[in-house]
């Protein structure tokens, strides 16, 4: 099934056909409550999340963004892209950015216009990054996406490395702020109704395939925890504040596991790394959010 | 603002708008993770509820039906009933039946004809009974649900207090099975965007009007949790064994709390009754389960 050798240059620059990404106030509720917010329901902060009537005006996640080029995945989990083939089941999230351009609407439609614009060969896989640019009605960009998608098994192929992303150095100082999250059992299958259905987390047979003792948490629902955790913090939970945020995702996450977010402010930037706390593992690195002035 | 005198017989038989519902599997599955489904997620039993690519087969709960009428609720929270003016927030589900015609499709649209088919004085407050048949696309019945909601502060109004219905007598032996069932402190939130948009359940002010300490649980949200107790208990998971659900909603739900359904056999029936473990209220009485044989 895999195909060793191929013409990378035939894959970068493919583009994919533009798609839209229409959502209606009840999207935005839902992906708040598949990212675990409201943490307390009784917290109007974060009621205003999933709450259409509340008193701080209704509001989407930042990383709400994230769904506007969902579409993709169903792309993805054909086992194609462009000319390369794998098995779904073998590819996991390597990094996300994000990068918020205007204040997300709490309903609209979204066009997006993904490209894959670099594949690398890490030798034990091969990294597949895209870049997705996303537009309102009239034509502004309200947010640009950018993944990079490891397919296990298919390295070797003879391409480029790539360049190692630079590492980010954590100050030497204790946190100036960690989060708690805890996520449900319930929580993959909450976060997949947002648009990701890649079986790989719901399914045990799926995950079994993909060397998982039991279906893993979405990368992007963690994401979305730890975004929540920035926002809450450095932003006293108003979207505006919060510019682009981007993660590694360095080891997966079991629904039901407890978040732990350590954050770091430098200027307008604050790094953070989230670790399980049940099996001590760092599950996202090489984080941060930018924060507007 | 409460018209205490007003003729009944003008607003007997009041025929809603006919209205459509229109669902995805997408809805299908939000429901089931709304009243708790699935309670273990490795239970591939459960999962059939949620997950489109079961092995098992993808079905709707059968209690998912009751969903059908719920633009009726939009209805009902502008505080008008015919000729009825009140303040929704003092507004309580008393008691629902919920029969299953047909297997119920896991996507569709619905068609449903609600009407007023009967009112009662109940001295503290009125009762207002609504019998909604709801149809598919080629006019077969698929389901038929009455509610019955009763508008605190409303009675005195000179009307026929009503039959008492009739009060389920439980068998003298220990229940033939409990279930155990912890639900979410967001579990209302979830609940809401099935529909029942009703800020009672997501508003600490609004929930203060209705002379609670906090939003409560839908009252249809318990009975999804329940009906799933005896789908499981008594009809094997299998929705075509289910055929029909009554129950009175003897007191609120806390989200959060656990309820624990005692369940009884008596030949076709299944009588039950719903109380949450941390307050030791029976939430929901006088209430069974026909079987298909």
């Amino acid at each position: 099934m895999v195909e060793n050798k191929f013409d990378v240059n035939r894959v970068i620059g493919h583009e994919f056909e533009p798609f839209t990404f229409s959502y209606t106030e009840r999207d935005v509720s839902l992906y708040a409550l598949a990212v675990g917010a409201p943490a307390d329901v009784l917290d109007q902060d974060e009621l205003q999340f999933v709450y259409e009537l509340s008193s701080l005006g209704f509001k989407a996640l930042p990383t709400f963004a994230v769904l506007y080029p969902t579409r993709m995945i169903d792309t993805i989990l054909t086992g194609r892209l462009g000319d390369i083939e794998f098995n779904p089941m073998m590819l996991v999230h390597g990094e996300q950015v994000l990068e918020i351009k205007q204040t997300l609407p709490t309903a609209g439609v979204m066009t997006c216009r993904p490209r894959i614009s670099r594949i690398y060969d890490k030798g034990s896989g091969m990294l597949v990054v895209t870049d997705a640019p996303c537009y309102d009605e009239t034509g502004a960009e309200i947010a640009f996406n950018q993944s990079s998608m490891f397919i296990r098994g298919l390295g070797g192929f003879g391409g480029d490395r790539g360049p190692s992303s630079p590492v980010e150095t954590l100050p030497d100082r204790p946190p100036d702020a960690v989060a708690r999250q805890q996520t449900a059992d319930n929580q993959a299958l909450l976060y997949r109704l947002c648009g990701d259905r890649n079986p790989l987390h719901a399914d045990p047979q799926m995950a079994a395939i993909g060397n998982f003792d039991r279906p893993i948490l979405h990368g992007l629902c963690t994401f979305g925890f730890a975004g929540r955790a920035v926002l809450k913090h450095f932003c006293n939970n108003d979207p505006s504040r919060f510019r682009s945020i981007k993660v590694r995702f360095a080891k997966h996450v079991f629904p039901g596991e407890t978040l732990v977010t350590e954050m770091w402010q430098e200027g307008s930037r604050v790094l953070f790394r989230t670790t399980t706390a049940e099996r001590g593992e760092v599950v996202l690195s090489n984080a941060s959010v930018e924060l507007h002035h």
